[in-house]
């Protein structure tokens, strides 16, 4: 693997690269991006769209490599973000159609591409503060699903995600997707069910999980009184015991049909602006 | 094509196909479900999974060919749906796993697959009761997302879902998959929006719109005066004002954070269950 994803310190910088080979390497770096080890290695991921890494940006990301389609180059915008990427340390490369294609792995891929820095929060630097809203997940499996669960958490005024266990990796690049852009802006957090009950011993908050077999109508509860982390079980098999028994509520949706349950994300976004209700005004929204 | 997905009249019953081979004429029909086109000329279209088949039987559901692979031979519950299926006039075939495959387009298939008449009510057929929600939705493009809300939809007790324009096929297998078995539990309705406009005129119930531009809270609204129509736009350019200025109400869901608006199937949950919010207990949940 090349080095400009892997290396810390200064690097050559005032320079645009361009490349219309395949075999360049680092595209080939670029592309390795899509497997979860190369991820892991460079603690690296891409986002797609101009807009998208100018937010980026904006919210203090590390980005390391700027990606440009020939499309792109002179638009204001563009130059702009290629300037920023270079004064932060990042490669600027302009690239054919075809490798911005094989890049993202789309037949009409975007202009701009970023390659960034995987950031991720530590739970024990979570502190609820009045009025804050946590997800939890545990072990979820689907790239889209957790993805749409990082921008309903950020529509919803959400503070964060927790990650509890086995989950799908959130830079993906159909979960970055899925999050719309909203992955810039949600605190991620990645621990284990023993290091999620230690914490939840003094975070300070009330579990409220969602559970199948919850007593409570979710409607009863009182999310007022503390912050509130919604625990949300795996698609496949809920909430296992051992994190069930450390929810303060275990509450349910009335479901009406035949379906076995909701979807994760849409059970996800009803509990949600349950929780936040008395939060949640029109004229309070940005 | 073959005429096993074009008859219409009695065919020969009792015999169970055993096919192997990709090549064979009705496992390259089956296959072919998987192009829009193909569904469209057969009104055919194909689910997956044992139990989703016997609950579409169950349900009325008209099944021309059940495809099961070596695994399901001398299995009770396949034994009664092949001969289920036999009784219905439709045809069984036992297949190897290569073949199964390729017809689910997966690596590790589903021992079991139907292949059924597609069903549309009509929209003139659709009259509102009390206590009744339909949703309704405005060229909607993602089939996932299409899924996601008839799985929902059939969760939060509507009644049925209206099509309006130009909208991804309900019919698809990512559709068909997304709805977890809803597909055969919610009427669906196609329509035009100059036929929705004239229906609404007449349908007794109230409209209420999802709109980014709503001015009312979507919390504020009387839900519980008539029959609710929850209205929709489509993914990118939200609802046509041709649409919109036949809404009742222009609803808005309060949003916090940067993101643009709510995934539309997250949008459509919060809505369903704010709409029904005084039908749904966790007593009358089935
Ligand atoms: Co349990
Ligand atoms: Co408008």
């Amino acid at each position: 693997m090349n080095d400009d994803l892997r290396e810390q310190g200064p690097r050559r910088v005032g320079q645009v690269k361009e490349v219309t080979s395949l075999s360049n390497p680092i595209v080939k770096d670029i592309k390795a991006l899509s497997l979860k080890k190369a991820r892991d290695e460079t603690k690296s991921f891409m986002a797609e769209g101009l807009k998208l890494v100018i937010d980026a940006l904006d919210l203090g990301w590390t980005i390391k490599i700027l990606v440009y389609s020939k499309a792109g180059r002179g638009k204001p915008l563009v130059e702009k973000v290629a300037a920023r990427t270079v004064a932060a340390g990042g490669l600027v490369l302009e690239v054919s159609e075809k490798v911005m294609s094989a890049i993202t792995r789309r037949d009409n891929p975007q202009m701009v591409a970023g390659v960034f820095e995987q950031r991720f929060r530590a739970l024990k630097d979570v502190q609820l503060g009045r009025d804050e809203t946590w997800v939890a997940l545990d072990r979820v499996r689907d790239p889209g699903n957790l993805g749409t669960i990082i921008r309903t958490a950020d529509a919803a005024g959400a503070s964060g995600v927790i990650l509890i266990g086995d989950c799908t990796d959130p830079f993906s690049l159909e979960t970055v997707r899925a999050t719309m852009g909203s992955l810039f802006a949600m605190p991620l957090v990645k621990t284990s069910v023993e290091e999620f009950v230690r914490w939840k011993a003094k975070c300070g908050g009330q579990i409220v999980a969602t559970h199948l077999a919850g007593a409570v109508d979710y409607r009863t509860i009182d999310y007022k009184r503390k912050p509130v982390v919604v625990l949300m079980g795996n698609e496949q098999s809920g909430l296992p015991d051992e994190l069930a028994r450390e929810a303060d509520a275990l509450a349910r949706i009335p479901q009406a049909g035949r379906a076995d349950s909701l979807n994760l994300a849409v059970a996800t976004g009803v509990m949600l602006f349950e929780a936040r209700r008395h939060l949640l005004t029109l004229g309070e929204a940005r």
